[in-house]
C-alpha cells in the first residue's frame, strides 16, 4: 500500500484537494508517473459537484481526478505490448465491463454502461504523483517530441472515434465531387474550446472547407492558430456564413438551440455529430418542419462518445504529423501550465485558455 | 398525343378531378395500364393544397396523381431489362437528376434536390388509365399472386432503404447476444398506418421483440393482424411498456413530441429512424439532458427518405414471402377499394383504413 | 443415459452403421426428433474415411452423423428463444469455442479453429432417432409448408454467409448500371450439385444474368429446374459462354483448374467466391499473368465457410419465398428419400441426385 | 505548341531517349516543372519493351515517361482546388474514362479499362522539363520539407488504397485481441523494393508485428532502415519465421510460387493482398488442399491496383509524419539521383537501389 499525493474530489458531491491518498498500486505490472495531465470540463464539473454520474472507487471517500495524461514508465514487468521502463505513454481512460462490446476491445461502445472511467467513474484517475496500471491500457508514444502535445491524445481520441463513425456512415452516398475531392464540402464546428480545435484540424485533413463558430469573438492567439490551419472563424450571433449549407456539423457545445440552428441549414446526406455535453443547457424547440428537413435530406445525427485503443493510436499519429505541419502552433494549444498543488485551475477558467495542464515536474 | 382519363390536381394549390388530360406518351418504349394505385398522406396533402413542394409538369396546369402502383404492360419495345407485354410491373417513383448519386442509380440519395417524383414533383403520376414509361424504371413482379399486394411495393421500398441504412450503421458495434440473436433487443414503431405495419413486419424478420404504439387504441382488424405477426400494440397515452428501453425506434408520425418521448428511453448503441413527416406538427422541447443521452449512448438519429431500385426489388421479395407466411393477412392490409371516378377517398379517410387503393378495373 | 438408434461412423477411419449408441441427452433443455436429415459430400467423405479432420466426441468410438436437418421439438423447458414443444426447427451445426468471434455469435468466423461441428468434429450429429440440444442453437421454422424444404436451410445458410461477404466487398466500387440494376452483370456458378443450385437462385434474386456450368451435360430434371429460375446451363468442355467475362464467379467444385479457367475471364472489380472443397483435386498452374489479371482488375478471391445464426434465418426466409415463387420446383431439389436403416446412400450416389435425405418417419 | 526536353520511349516497342518533343500544353490551366521524378519497374519495363499495354498518345510516336513525381507550379489560372503559382504538387497519374467509377472520382476502380495513365497508357508522363495540367489532378504538398520525399507519394498512394480495402474487408470479423490491439497479429511483406518498404511502414502503423522477406539477403542500409521501423527481415530461402502463421500477407513480387508459399501459412480470417506484378513470373501449382485452406479459414485474396485522390492525400499525410517519426530515414529511401540526360538508370539497376529519382534541377 502506497501513500501518494493526488488531486482528489469526494465525488459526486464536489470539492478539490491536493493530498495523500493510500492506493494499493505497487504490485501492478507497470508503474508510472504523470508528465502532464490535462484539465477539461468534466474535471471542473466533478469539482463543482454538478456531475451526478461521477463516483469514488469502492471503499474510497475520494476520487483521484485526471483522465487526460501523458506519463513516463518508471518500471514494467515484461509484457507483450512492448511497454518498458523509460517509455512515454498515454493511458486509456475507459476500462471494459462484461458486455460483448467491452470484451472485444470496444468499451467505447459499451452496451450496458457497466464500465469504468479513470478519474470519473469508480476508478482513480491519473493525477497522482505515481500510479500503477496494466500494459494493455498503455499506448506508447513514438518520439520525445510528443512529450508535451501527447497530453492532447486523450481528447483527440474522441475526434478519431467520431470520424470512424463518419467514415462508416458516409459510405451511404457519394459525397465527393467527380474528381474525388471534398474541397467544395463545408464543415462547421460549434464551439471554440480545445476539442473544437482538434475537430477543426481533422476536418481540414479530410479536405473540407472548415469553419468554426461561437456566440462571441475569439482572441488573437486562437485566431492566429485557425489562420495557420486554414480554418475560418465567425461569431454566429453577428454574421451569417451559411449561404450554401453544411455538409458536416460538429457540436462541442451541448447547446440544443445552437445545434438546431445549424441542423436547419444542413445539406442533403449531411451529418451532424453530437459530441459536447452540457446537461444544464436550456431546451429549444424542434418542430415538424425540422423533422421533415432531416428526413427529406437523409441527414444523420450521430451521438459519439469516447474512443477505443485504435483511436488513441490514430490520435498519436495525427498529433505527430500536426506537430510538424503546424510547427509550434500545436504546442500553442497548451496555453496554461499549473503545478499539482495549485488547484485553482479547477474552479476558474482563464478566457484565453485553450488547454490547461498540470505539469507534474513543477 | 393521347387524351387519357386521369386523377389530377392543380398542384400545389389543391383540388381533385377525374378528367381527361392530354399527354404525349404513345411513343414511350413501354405502355402501361394501372391495376391498383395506392393512396397515401402525400396524395391527400396535394389535394388539400398543403404540400408546397408539389408542382405540375412543365406546361401543365394539372398534375396526374399517383406514386404507389402496380401496372400491366400493354406493349413494350425490346429492352435489356426484360420488360415484355403482359408483364405486371411496379414503376419507380423518383427519377434521377444530374448529381453523382442520381447518375449512379441512387436518386433516393440525391445530393442537390434536382430530381422528380411521379405524381408529386413536376412529373405526372400513375393514376392515368394508360401511360408510357422507360423500361429501366419498371420492376417486374414474378408471380400473379402479387397482383394485389404488389401495390404495397412502393411504400415498402422506403422500409427497405431504411433497413439498408440500419445495416450499415449497426456495423459500428455488436448488437446481438452471444449466440448472434436479436431476440432480446426491442424495436418500437410509432404510428399505426400502413407504413408502420410494414416497418413492424420487417422488424419481426430481423428477430426484434417488436412493439407498435399510438396515442389511441386500434380496431380489431389491426389488432388481429399484429397478433399474427407477433407484434404487440400499446396506447402510449395509457400504458408504459418501456421498462428496459428501446434498441430501435422507428417513427412514422412525424411528431417531435412523440419522437422525443421514445428517444429518451433509447438504449446504448440504439438507432432512431425518422421516416414520417408532418410539417405542421407542433414543436417540442429538446434540452441538454437529451443531447447528453444521445451522446453518452452513441445513439444515431437517421433521416431516411425514398428508396432505390434495389429497395423495390427487396420489397417485392418480402411481399412475396409475407404473402405466404401471413396467409391472407397481407392482403388484409388493403382495406378499401375505390373506382377511379370516386375521388372522395382523397378528401376523407375511414378510421378503419390501413391502405386504400383505386381499382382501375372498376 | 439413453440408447438411441443412430447413423454412425467410427471417424476418421471411415465406415457406416445404423445402430444404437448411448448418449446422455435426456436432461438437455430441448428434446428433438429429426424429420429429415440431408446427405452431402462431407457425410460421404467421413464414411469413405477420406476426411482426416473428422473425429468422434470425447469418449466415443463412433460419431453420429448428420448436420443438415429439420427436426420436431418433443419437449422444451421454458426459454427466451421461444422454442416450444411441437415446433419445427433447424439446429445450428457449428458450436462456438472461446475466440472473440465465437463468443460474439460468429463461430463461422472462428479465429483459432477451436469449435465443434455436429456430425463432423467431436460432436454427435442429428442422424439420431432422438437427441437433445440447447434452445440458442435452434431456429424455428415459421410454417408447416417448410417441413420438407426446410432441410435445405443448412446448406443454404452457407450461401447466405457468402453473400453477406459479397455485400461487404462489393461496397468497394459501383457495380450496378446507372439505374441501379445488375441486369447486365454476369454470375457463373461452377458445379451442378445442390449447393450450386442454391447459389444460382440467390444470384437470380440479386438480378444477375446467371449461368451454371459443369464438365458434363445435366439431366432433364435439373434443366427444367434451371429454366424455371431463369438460369442458363452450359457444359464448359463443349461450349464457351464467356464473351464478356464474369462479374461474379462462385465455385462449388473445389477444382483449381476450373476455378482458374473462369478467374481468367473475370471482369474488373469482379469477385470469385471459393466455396466447394475437394482436398484431392489435382494441382493446376497459376502464373505471373494470372496474378497480373487479378491485380489490374481489383479482383477479390473470397474463401467462405459456414454461416452464423443470422444466415440460417435468412436461409429460412429465402426458402419460404422460393417455395412460392418456384412452386413445386424447390421441393423437386429433394430428389431421393431413404429410410434410416438404408445406409447405401452414403456409399453410392445416383447421377440424378440433387439432394438425398433420410426420412425419419420411414 | 511548345517543344520541351523529355525522357521518352516509343512504346510499346521499347527504347529510351532524352530529347525534345512537341506538346500543346501552354494553354492548360496549370503549368508545372518537375522537381523529382521517380523510376519504378513500370518505367524500366516500357524501356525494355516488355509491357504490351503501354502506348503513345494519339498522333505521337513517342511517350514521355514518368508517373511518380513531385513538381512546382509555374503558373496557374484561378481554380477552386486552391492551386497557385509556387505551390509544390503531386500530379495524379490515372485519368478517368466514362464508367460510373471513373466519373465519381474512383478511376482506380475503373470498370471498363477505358482510362489513361500518365507516362504509361496513351498520355504523356511527367518526365518533361515543363508540362501543363488541370488543377483537379494536382495535390498540394503542405510543407517544403516534403519537396524530396514527396516523390514517394505516388507509390505510397497504392499502399493507402490497399489498406482502404483492408479496412473494408477486415470488418467481416474481429481481428484484434480483447483490448483492441493488433500486437499479436503478424504481417509479412514479400519483396524488398521501395513499395515493400512503404507497405512495411504502414503495417507498423496499424500495430502489426511486421516482417519483410525475400529470397536473398539485403544490404546494411536497408537493414538499418528496417531496424528503425521495428520491421524484421528474413531470407525465406534460408530461414523459417512462420511458426504461428500470417494474418496479413502483402506481395510485391508478383511471383506465384512465393505467394503460394505464404498463403499456405495464412491464418483464419487472414488477408493476402496482391500488389506486385510480374507478367513473366513462372507458374506454380495450386491444388485442392490450397483451395481448402483458403475456404476453411475464410481467407481473402485481394487484387489492388492504383489509388484515388483520397489515397494521394493520405499518402502525403503519412509521409509527413514518417518524415519526423523516422528522422532522416525516410529520405534514405531515395538512394540514387540522376540528371535527366543520364538515361542509364532505365536500363540498369544498382543492387543498393531502394528508389532512384531524376533530379530535374541537375
Amino acid at each position: 500500500m502506497g501513500r501518494v499525493y493526488s488531486i482528489t474530489s469526494p465525488a459526486p458531491k464536489g470539492g478539490i484537494s491536493y493530498k495523500q491518498i493510500t492506493v494499493d498500486y505497487e504490485n501492478m505490472p507497470v508503474i508510472l508517473k504523470p508528465i502532464y495531465t490535462g484539465i477539461c470540463g468534466t474535471d471542473r464539473g466533478i469539482v463543482k459537484g454538478s456531475l451526478n454520474f461521477a463516483y469514488c472507487p469502492l471503499g474510497y471517500g475520494d476520487l483521484a481526478l485526471g483522465h487526460e495524461s501523458i506519463c513516463r514508465v518508471i518500471s514494467a514487468k515484461s509484457n507483450k505490448y512492448g511497454i518498458r521502463s523509460g517509455d512515454i505513454v498515454v493511458p486509456i481512460v475507459r476500462r471494459p465491463g462484461q458486455c460483448l462490446n467491452c470484451i472485444t476491445g470496444r468499451s467505447d461502445n459499451c452496451s450496458d454502461g457497466d464500465k469504468h472511467e479513470a478519474g470519473v467513474t469508480g476508478m482513480h484517475g491519473f493525477m497522482r504523483e505515481e500510479f500503477g496500471d496494466s500494459p494493455e491500457y498503455l499506448l506508447k508514444v513514438s518520439s520525445d517530441t510528443m512529450k508535451e502535445v501527447g497530453v492532447l491524445t486523450e481528447p483527440l481520441k474522441n475526434v478519431e472515434k467520431a470520424f470512424e463513425v463518419y467514415d462508416l456512415v458516409s459510405r451511404r452516398s457519394i459525397s465527393t465531387d467527380r474528381f474525388g475531392s471534398l474541397s467544395e464540402k463545408r464543415a462547421i464546428i460549434i464551439g471554440t474550446g480545445s476539442e473544437a480545435f482538434l475537430y477543426a484540424l481533422k476536418c481540414r485533413d479530410y479536405g473540407f472547407q472548415t469553419l468554426i463558430t461561437n456566440r462571441h469573438p475569439i482572441d488573437d492567439l486562437k485566431m492566429k492558430f485557425l489562420d495557420t490551419a486554414g480554418v475560418q472563424f465567425f461569431d454566429y450571433t453577428k454574421e451569417h456564413r451559411d449561404e450554401s449549407g453544411w455538409d458536416l456539423v460538429i457540436d462541442t457545445s451541448g447547446d440544443p438551440g445552437t445545434i438546431m440552428r445549424f441542423l436547419r441549414k444542413t445539406n442533403n446526406n449531411g451529418n451532424v455529430i453530437l459530441f459536447g455535453t452540457n446537461g444544464s443547457a436550456p431546451a429549444t424547440g424542434i418542430d415538424g418542419q425540422d423533422i421533415d428537413h432531416i428526413i427529406e435530406r437523409n441527414i444523420f445525427l450521430i451521438g459519439s462518445v469516447d474512443g477505443a485503443r485504435v483511436h488513441y493510436e490514430l490520435a498519436l499519429k495525427d498529433l505527430e504529423r500536426w506537430n510538424v505541419q503546424y510547427g509550434d502552433k500545436i504546442k500553442s494549444l497548451i496555453t496554461h501550465r499549473y503545478s499539482p498543488d495549485d488547484t485553482s485551475v479547477f474552479t476558474k477558467k482563464d478566457p484565453l485558455e485553450i488547454k490547461s495542464v498540470i505539469d507534474w515536474s513543477k
